[in-house]
């Protein structure tokens, strides 16, 4: 439904209606897949918490929803309307308020883009540990409302855990602050962990104060070549299990590495790899060990990289994937992307689990992501023209997924719901424990301005559960 | 208001209503401190989440509070019923469910000691790092929901970082298990942050999935001596500032000093004193760089054990303290005992200002607490017979905890609200922000069945907050 949005014009915030500024919000990094993604009627750019507010406010008076849109490179629909209305632009928002090393805190505001804040502390010796991959086109904004994590979870945890303190809009234009600049509290409800990971449909967030953490003094990174998938990540369980401190440890599939190899001309075999990063203290024992693990399970070639230009060289096949992926093959293209994450104990099953899978259906479904994690993600190639076979890829796709919830895992490891996982959302949560979320979506914005029809499992197709019209 | 009880008999759980029971049921470790804190009319001891179930929904049905109640270790009047009704005590479900050493997790049932976990996953190497020092008493639920955290949180951070799942009862007896025992997840709403810290007043925890850590290779223990308070509080600063790889970092200003060498007769200076502990990997370095640091600031002795007997001695005075803080004088005692937490770099002006107020008021005011997360513990000293040092008493702990605020800290760093320190939510939240954790408890908890009076402060003296009444 198509809403009138003129009273932008009064509210005294940047708005475009043009054609171009709307379609560039109808879409994320997860591409056309979502039947449900509208266009907004309209773009506005607020510069100011005052801004957000005042739209909010007027919004949520006219029954008008808004969406909150930053740099786009989510993958499940997170930012891209379902019910037309406004798209709130972040990106305008992008200054590093303030920086302040002796605390390892740095404030900054929603658009700034995750590479920004490491340049922005690197000369005070800091970093901010879980950057997400896209760190150099993904907002911290973004990454917070969708929990983001990434190659250096394994070590250092979710983005939302590096959170200390957020400003956010609510939907009736009121503004909280929630967290604390003191490491730790226990003084109210944590309404903090609440706003990450709500993809905007609890509230906007115009500030964060993020925890950094001082630069490893010593890393040192390499690459494992091992003979069968199932050596593969048998070997990363092993050195998991064994505590052995990487600071990234990812794997690709056979399938992967066949398609980076094609792409970039590498020279290496289609066999599984894993990639590693280690950080100090203790490199030296912590290679060692790994080694050690990998051997155990017949590893092929781990080589360690003396300087950066090696460690650049051994990871190239790693970096070029997602390109690789989208190159490979011009009539087959993956299905919606995304990942599933599951305890580490069962991440070589899951594996297992897709590969056989894609032969039963004769589908090649390349898996690889931060296996340290139990993360995995995996793209089905489909022939999109080709119905059948789009019905077998998105069948593929969702066993995947439920044999993910069904070990215990979750159905989405740091990509968000969006309109992607919405499906899944019962069977992972129960009809109880979607209910609660449910009670707080309504407490919190009543009149379901806020990204209206994510998340939650509609009750019925394209409709705004809103509180006052029961 | 008594409650008529008298339902329980038919919900098929033990239920108590002796005299003794219900008294013990009327305090925590805060003492009497507490106007509203209240005997219980019931106490229960449900044996399975059915039961907890049971109880919720019957006494929602009819208007009856209920407030769990645990190992009875918290400090703010948490667990104390501030509106009779029945007092919930869960140290009946004490079982260690699982253990999962491949995954690092084991599952325990809430009125599982703290010291049992680690117990019971030693055998695999493994252990619960944000463990707080009344582990051996304390239980896990009661850790959960107050969101504890202790001596090594400067390295591992608070209990609620180390939860992954949780099975809780709502007040309208349904049972959802939110979370996932992926390490990771971004699926829905983040309900699990929201118990963690919850006091009580929005659901029970009946299980926990928790994340463990391999035990460190190699510890280290030491304690250091400085010649003046403003000295040891800037080397504090100074060595988490640098990033020093400590476990523990704890303090105690010369007056508890000189309060342990009088209950210990230890032959130590009455000087401040920190008391440190290091981890592997690096501890040769941490040792090193931290001695650096303190150097800086004129450390007088810096002492580092060499065995575990050694540093049980070099501990004594701080593993003794609470005892000495208690039979120091027997005409003043402590006022409500409790903490503040400020950002570290804030941290030697606070117990500056905390001294400086005890010069002025004449009184005597010990510091002490978890140092590097800029934690403090503080007593004031008061006659509870001289009623105008009381109100001197309350008036320096009160401005110690609004200068905490005031500089970007918490009111409470670890010991939750309860009653104690319900007072300055609105302070440290602003208005919006208690109006936000408001809609949330009406949102799980419309009928206010669940510890009411807790947390918020109360529009009127002991009235509940109940939706249906308006």
């Amino acid at each position: 439904m198509t809403h009138d949005c003129s009273f932008l014009d009064d509210v005294g915030v940047a708005v475009s209606y043009t054609e171009s500024d709307r379609q560039s919000h109808a879409a994320d990094f997860g591409g056309e897949a979502f039947d449900l993604a509208v266009t907004p009627d309209a773009v506005v750019r607020p510069e100011s918490t005052a801004e957000v507010s005042a739209v909010l406010s007027a919004a949520t008076d006219r029954g008008v929803p808004v969406t909150p849109y930053a740099g786009g490179t989510s993958l499940e629909g997170n930012p891209v309307p379902a019910h037309q209305g406004i798209s709130m632009d972040m990106m305008e928002m992008d200054a590093v308020l303030d920086v302040r090393p002796d605390d390892f805190q740095i404030d900054v505001e929603p658009g700034v883009i995750g590479s920004s804040i490491n340049e922005a502390v690197e000369e005070h010796g800091l970093f901010f540990p879980p950057m997400p991959a896209a760190n150099d086109i993904a907002t911290i904004g973004g990454m917070i409302v969708n929990d983001a994590s990434g190659m250096t979870t394994v070590k250092y945890g979710e983005v939302g855990d590096w959170v200390l303190e957020l400003e956010v809009v609510l939907a009736d234009g009121s503004v909280i602050t929630t967290g604390s600049t003191a490491i730790k509290t226990s003084s109210g409800y944590n309404l903090l962990d609440l706003f990450v990971g709500s993809e905007g449909t609890l509230g906007v967030v115009t500030r964060a104060t993020l925890e950094l953490e001082r630069l490893p003094e010593q890393t040192r990174g390499g690459r494992a070549i091992f003979p069968t998938l199932d050596a593969a990540t048998e070997a990363v369980f092993d050195a998991v299990r064994s505590g052995v401190d990487v600071a990234t440890i990812e794997l690709i599939d056979d399938l992967s590495a066949r398609m980076a190899n094609a792409h970039l001309d590498t020279g290496l075999p289609d066999a599984p790899m894993v990639f590693l990063e280690f950080h100090s203290p203790g490199v030296e024992t912590a290679v060692s060990r790994c080694r050690s693990a990998f051997e155990r399970h017949d590893v092929d070639r781990f080589e360690i990289a003396t300087d950066d230009e090696r460690m650049d060289d051994l990871w190239t096949a790693r970096r070029e994937l997602a390109i690789a992926l989208q190159t490979y093959d011009p009539d087959r293209r993956p299905l919606h992307p995304g990942d599933v994450t599951v305890p580490i104990s069962e991440y070589p099953a899951i594996i297992r689990y897709a590969k056989s899978l894609a032969e039963e259906h004769d589908l090649l479904v390349p898996c690889f992501g931060h296996a340290g994690d139990g993360n995995v993600h995996y793209s089905v190639f489909v022939d999109h023209d080709d119905p059948e076979m789009v019905v077998r890829g998105e069948d593929v796709y969702r066993h995947i997924v439920e044999k993910a919830i069904d070990c215990g895992g979750t159905a989405t490891g740091e990509h968000g719901v969006g309109l992607g996982k919405r499906e899944y959302l019962t069977a992972e949560h129960g009809e109880s424990g979607v209910e609660a979320m449910r009670r707080i979506k309504r407490a919190l914005d009543p009149h379901d301005t806020l990204n209206p029809g994510k998340i939650f499992p509609e009750t019925a197709e394209g409709e705004r559960v809103r509180e006052d019209e029961g």
